[in-house]
């Protein structure tokens, strides 16, 4: 998946511009405008009415996550795998099933 | 990788909570903290002062963006695929090689 | 109000680090810190437990939208009063009576 | 200038739509767009080809925090008062002239 993604940039010659604040920047942007899909509306709307955006928006979001990962050198599935471990001291199962607080109100 | 993020879900029993309002609404949350470690900075200060906590909070965008796919029901990968496309055919090379603006501005 | 906010700023010498574009990225952030009051959550449950920091959140966005303001020489009061009367005639009260959309679908 | 923000909303019969988390996701979205103006710009080159656009921005983001210090029965004057007061005693003048440091980091 990354690699169609660098390749589109290296196409366009775009690295120049992907400094690492822009980017988190974009990304950010990318969010807003996957969840202005649900502005005034509850989630079963925003499906009936904006699927096909939904697919496009949360689509740029990982596009540009993985262009962070690459101008920031992050093997994105270690991340992964890293972040889920911590999460499951923070989270542990005994304490957190069918809970949604936050891990500090647990 | 979305099999190891769904199993975490479900050992906690939390699908329940997962609407898609709320997960984009988490995913915008987690894409403002990767953001915050740019506050008042630039990019090499970043780099250099929150480099594990760059990677910890990528992976939070990356983790919420494929639970969203899993409660929209959208393959991460073929709504990638599909996205670049679109992206070809806005941002022909020959348009926007070298150069920034959007789409709209070419 | 904007005096009190810039006299708080100048105590501390900060308008040097107060460029436009660091000031719209941490309005940005100090929103999301406001939305987050409402993760995983109904208005009703963020309401009865997070009034305090909700005050507090939507101080904090207010003030930086103050200090942006003052950084791009914008007068807060002319700019809403423009932009309220760019907003009606938008939403024409015929057209959007009751009526939650946007008004490029009106 | 809220009296003139409520009119608009009350003359449209708005304030049905107006729950406080989707008001509060409406301003993350606006303060996102305000943000817009500067992706992939330095502060000057978004003064230069956006002002009018900022100052519409902007002017909509406050709009957004008066409608929804309305719905939550917040005193807005009050709020930021007490916010700087708060912030006076996080950043105390002499630990934080001159720096740009979080108070946590001071």
């Amino acid at each position: 998946m990354i690699e169609e993604v660098i390749a589109f940039r290296d196409e366009r010659n775009w690295k120049q511009f992907h400094n690492p604040k822009d980017l988190a920047l974009s990304l950010s942007l990318e969010a807003s405008e996957l969840l202005e899909n649900f502005q005034w509306k509850t989630s079963e709307q925003a499906i009936k009415e904006n699927m096909d955006n939904l697919k496009d928006e949360l689509a740029d979001v990982v596009i540009y996550a993985l262009l962070l990962s690459d101008a920031l050198d992050i093997n994105m599935e270690t991340a992964i795998k890293e972040k889920i471990r911590k999460n499951r001291s923070k989270y542990p199962v005994e304490k957190s099933f069918g809970i949604s607080k936050k891990y500090t109100d647990l």
